[in-house]
């Protein structure tokens, strides 16, 4: 037996707990225990757990969800912190971008329905038009390879520089955004990358491009990015996260035509395709093999 | 030396005669002379010749268009004839319907710029939607091998129900259309297919399902469609081609909220890519061997 502590909100229980339950019949899922007894840790935030000192013995925290800045940060967390990487969330991640992608590439917004018939222009095709993606892990993978299968040449911007098959990768941003007529963030929040599209990086993109941002609201400068559209810098911004969530009323974002607002849907970790990872984990730290996506804290996902 | 009739509109020869004749040296690409020292035709609809008896010698009508229904109708053609079938022309109608296809099924147009935060709902994988292509020739194919790359669950309905790796093949109309989420038209025009998407067709659809016709205008039944819209039978149209095209200003379609209109841009044929095809076929027939994309007079396309 594995006692696994269930450190999530409350309306999490009724969907996950019968999912690992049923894949997992060795393991005990608490919701409280004595913590000297817990062998691993099943977290979300906004959970009962702030404090993970009490947990000598935990030899894992399975984080439920693939962003990790709000665990990774805390002072108390002693033990390996793995990431959900969830394969339904990449594929899910995979057909937002290239449905927003091709959206950009097919000039969807160009035929305004007011009687006027416009077709001068024969559509590239896919081939001849670049997809630049920021941030080239387990996520950027996934949709590099569904856009791919499409026929954009795709560019790849990663810390690592790590070889992807199809993809062009640098480790230079100038060029790497200097070429991006749609530009996909799929950065991490951490500290190198807080802030990364500001003015400077945003007047880097070839003019008209677009940029879709279902990664972390706090890569990007809101401010110099309603600058970049009103300038004509940038053709149009599909948002997905924001630094505020839910984005407030009354934030320009709502307003400006240049913005397309949704509400962080794109990464949405489903319960089917996630229970099974995270036991497979647990699994892996009781037994004491290597555990899968384990989160580097110097990096910080 | 083979010698070639342009007959096609003034507007294309520029860009189409150096293409030519840059692949086929050996080809003699003459826009008059006399029609029983013409060799073969190369074909589009509205240049100078109607009346293809005078043409005793030639071995082969090549098309520069996939639809050929203003062309095998004339009965002054005795000829053999041959459709266009341009790889960059496949691709584009791929493109066309995956675009719009995902715009359906990830419910862009759910997210109202409104200032309101609509993330209740979970989007489902394209694994779980059905895609149904009415018609399974080289395009209908394309699209299917396009979508299932992205992961939907293709149903294809073909007069012949001959087999396509990955989708689900039926010659039954009506089960075609039954779970047909999103449906897409490639049919052509011929006797059978006019009219084919009446009021009773359309009744067979799931509720709010998405209607693609990129294949032809005459396939639908304009007022059915606006029926079905009102009825909320239909979720949206989005059509490219027409009974009449341009579509006129004061047509119903540019102003119905549940319709969008393309001009006429899924089926481009690109010189580039349909050049080399139409040079390959004339060579075929030259040589006297056989000739691609042959059309069926019985069938019509």
């Amino acid at each position: 037996m594995m006692r696994v502590l269930f450190a999530a909100p409350d309306a999490l229980w009724p969907e996950w707990a019968p999912a690992l339950t049923a894949l997992a019949p060795e393991m005990e899922l608490v919701r409280e225990a004595d913590p000297a007894s817990i062998d691993a840790i099943i977290f979300a935030p906004g959970g009962p757990v702030s404090d993970l000192s009490p947990f000598v013995n935990a030899r894992l925290v399975q984080s439920l969800w693939a962003g990790v800045e709000r665990i990774v940060t805390n002072p108390t967390l002693t033990q390996p912190l793995a990431r959900m990487v969830d394969p339904g969330l990449a594929r899910g991640m995979a057909e937002y971008c290239t449905g927003w992608a091709l959206r950009a590439h097919l000039g969807m917004d160009r035929y305004a329905q007011d009687g006027v018939w416009r077709n001068a222009l024969t559509p590239r095709l896919a081939e001849g038009r670049q997809v630049t993606i920021l941030g080239m892990g387990e996520l950027g993978r996934s949709v590099a390879a569904m856009l791919r299968g499409i026929g954009f040449r795709i560019a790849g911007f990663s810390a690592s520089g790590r070889a992807v098959q199809g993809a062009e990768i640098t480790t230079d941003l100038s060029r790497a955004l200097s070429r991006a007529e749609i530009l996909i963030s799929l950065l991490p929040d951490t500290p190198q990358t807080r802030g990364l599209l500001d003015a400077d990086r945003l007047a880097l993109l070839p003019q008209g491009a677009w940029l879709i941002n279902p990664g972390r609201g706090t890569v990007l400068d809101d401010d110099a990015l309603l600058a970049a559209l009103d300038g004509g810098r940038l053709g149009h911004a599909v948002l997905d996260v924001f630094r505020t969530e839910p984005l407030p009323p009354g934030h320009p974002f709502w307003s400006h035509p240049g913005v397309t607002v949704t509400p962080h849907i794109a990464a949405e970790t489903r319960v089917s395709t996630a229970a099974p990872v995270a036991v497979e984990n647990l699994r892996r730290a009781m037994a004491g093999r290597p555990v899968l996506h384990l989160v580097d804290r110097g990096r910080g996902y």
